[in-house]
């Protein structure tokens, strides 16, 4: 069998949730299912993604978004008790190219984290003043 | 009122829950608060908490999970037409030290990407062979 880029039924995390392409399974249930990632950032590294193809958030349910999210918080319990090293927790989500995302079906990470693990996140942070704050917080708002 | 680090009562995201603290609020309900990050990533990084106490993972009551995460979700949306650059979304959370949290009240990073934004990723990305990820697979599957 081949993966094509493009449409859902090319769509690998669809695959894996129908259980015709191969993966590490972790968990699954009626709305998501859990499994290794191919290119773990630490051992332990999963992914929880929602049975239902969505490509992004925009396309995503909210309650089948919140079983993702309900999903994640024992597997992130389990890997600290799994044996594999584990001293912290990271969730992280992509949402779009520009996001860092690869495969364009909702997936949230899990990954361990731990002293040393090499993991580390670059950034141009600033510390504006109240008023800017204060003014993005208005435009997100007037969004909602 | 000054904040001292330690308990509950000195928690700054509880004090900004309460409106006992400043902060530029983007979204507030009976379970989660969303305010504008002090030191954003990029312009519009904003924080979604739960309004109950919860230092990590492991003491946030599930359902509470869940309303952080539905919460985001629309949150993500409004950013992508706010006006702000928003090219992509990344949902972030940090549990533990290890994993880079620096406030112990459970928080979920909703940022804009862009294009050139200056955030980036480093991590020593592995390449395990199947028997590996069964293996991990089963350690963490056994802890569920």
């Amino acid at each position: 069998m081949r993966w094509h880029s493009g449409g859902v039924s090319d769509c690998i995390f669809c695959a894996i949730a129908a259980g015709a392409a191969e993966a590490s399974v972790v968990y699954e249930d009626d709305a998501v299912v859990a499994f290794m990632d191919l290119r773990p950032v630490t051992p332990g590294h999963l992914l929880v993604v929602p049975r239902v193809h969505a490509a992004g958030l925009a396309e995503l349910d909210a309650a089948a978004g919140a079983r993702v999210w309900q999903a994640a918080q024992p597997l992130a319990a389990a890997l600290r008790t799994s044996g594999l090293r584990c001293e912290g927790v990271n969730l992280f989500l992509a949402d779009g190219v520009a996001a860092g995302q690869e495969v364009f079906h909702v997936h949230l990470h899990v990954l361990p984290r731990f002293a040393g693990d090499g993991f580390r996140i670059d950034a141009a942070w600033q510390f504006p003043p109240r008023s800017t704050l204060d003014e993005h917080a208005t435009a997100i708002r007037a969004r909602l």
